[in-house]
């Protein structure tokens, strides 16, 4: 899995800094987050292929999260593409969609509904889900977990010859199961398994106010992207707009006990970001500027 | 007058190319001719301040050349601009940008709604203006003429004094009037005054086929912009897809004895955009590319 910053500013364009967008790469099934104007363009720029996007995920309705939206649908079809699309969002793109786009396009779009403080798995699939999370904008605003599944237990192949142990077992004891003899021996799963890679988790939360409610849904992750509008100097202007600060981002991500936490959204204000990590930092050492172009591996 | 080229590329972004914008720059005052996505990001990218344009104009309901308009407008609220905004577009644009913008913005948006096949004076200020004429293409679609008014006749402050003309007269003098002696002896403008420089005009049209019908509207402007989508061997698809070939926009200019003719709203079949000189340049020999981050002095 892995996570490519598209677009890492918030709603005015500054400094070659583009709204948010972002794309989670999971055995190279792309799923894109949020689709703020010039997303396409930046996909581009950056050798992601918009047809091996079919899921698209939108936060809330502000234009920095959607304005790219129309111009990627349209040329997704203008590409040629049949294949559907699934759109997770707010009821109100569709109208926005269906506005400029009343033709038909050479593909079908699924929308499903986001609902108003639901938290719901969105996609589950065999390796992983995607669940969407409330977070507190003001407007209605969901955050979206990607979830690997607990992975299979790994064969010991030298083991698996010494027990004997027939072929058309092999599968069933990557999910676990002890092997029966015909005799009636029990040969122990983890004599002839080891544990798989631990799964990993990707939350991404925007744009959110400070919101130690999140805390259960981001927990323990192995990356957490979260908004961090203002440096702490813009406190009250993050509260009156439901955005936060580095250190508020860095406090959620301590005490989520997360292992890594990447940041962006940022205000205009700043075109120098070092205040941004030098604020997160001394509160959560795992942070990282979410520059755009960059990709995070989990 | 000079022409800033934002966006050159139709309805698909590729190799780098944004879709259609370009901003005219008279006196300082800035007029932005259409607005496709991206169209903010490339104003900061070439230095355009968005707060000196009053007037923007919409040549028709194609994403390619007006997804960057909600963006913009926002924007503009967003930087605490108070002064009124004057939009020039198809009936739908308003629909779409009061869907997306419900709210009350920090300014006004004056509406003037472009006619099907009409042609009209949009703008007329006291040193130029602007008018709008029908071209043809798949939808409702109008190219724009930015003329500036006759210049002025200049004083020849030498023969003022040797005539002894009074100073209260002057102005009269540079709109051309003779002077007469309290004796009844009169004094010919030639004899005081010389001639401005002459008018100057440049016309956009976009999108549009081959279209000859548009000739009594850019006959003998100083600069015309004509899309060419396509080179002649996508002959057949320029006619299908109302758009044109560089041979035809340099045949309309050639017919229309304009002085310069740059082009542009290429296809994303084409990489290299030599092809497009290549074919031009024989029919209209001062013809240039319009590049984006060019700007073309008139």
């Amino acid at each position: 899995m892995k996570v490519t910053i598209l677009g890492n500013n918030s709603a005015l364009p500054a400094f070659g800094r583009y709204p948010t967008a972002q794309v989670v790469d999971i055995n190279e099934q792309l799923f894109l987050m949020d689709c703020g104007e010039g997303c396409q363009m930046r996909m581009q720029q950056f050798n992601i292929k918009s047809d091996k996007i079919n899921h698209i995920f939108i936060s809330h309705v502000h234009g920095d999260h959607y304005l790219g939206l129309v111009g990627l649908i349209s040329s997704m079809s203008l590409k040629g593409r049949e294949r559907d699309l699934y759109l997770y969002c707010p009821k109100e793109i569709k109208k926005i969609i269906e506005l400029q786009l009343p033709f038909a396009l050479g593909y079908t779009i699924h929308y499903h509904f986001l609902e108003e403080g639901k938290a719901e798995t969105l996609v589950n699939q065999e390796k992983f889900q995607i669940d969407c999370f409330p977070v507190y904008h003001s407007v209605p605003t969901h955050g979206f977990k990607f979830t690997e599944k607990k992975r299979k237990r790994v064969l010991v192949p030298n083991n698996l010859r010494d027990y004997e142990i027939p072929k058309y077992f092999y599968k069933r004891l990557t999910d676990g199961e002890d092997y029966t003899y015909p005799t009636g021996e029990i040969i122990k799963n983890e004599w002839v398994t080891q544990a798989g890679l631990p799964q990993k988790v990707y939350c991404f939360a925007a744009d959110t106010r400070f919101a130690p409610e999140i805390i259960p849904d981001i927990a323990e992750c192995d990356l957490l992207y979260h908004e961090t509008t203002y440096t702490e100097e813009n406190n009250e202007k993050a509260t009156q707009r439901f955005h936060s600060t580095a250190k508020q981002a860095a406090t959620i991500a301590f005490e989520g006990k997360i292992k890594k936490l990447i940041i962006g959204h940022f205000s205009s204000k700043y075109k120098d970001l070092q205040p941004f990590l030098n604020e997160a930092k001394p509160i959560f050492e795992h942070t990282e500027l979410a520059l755009e172009g960059m990709v995070f591996e989990i």
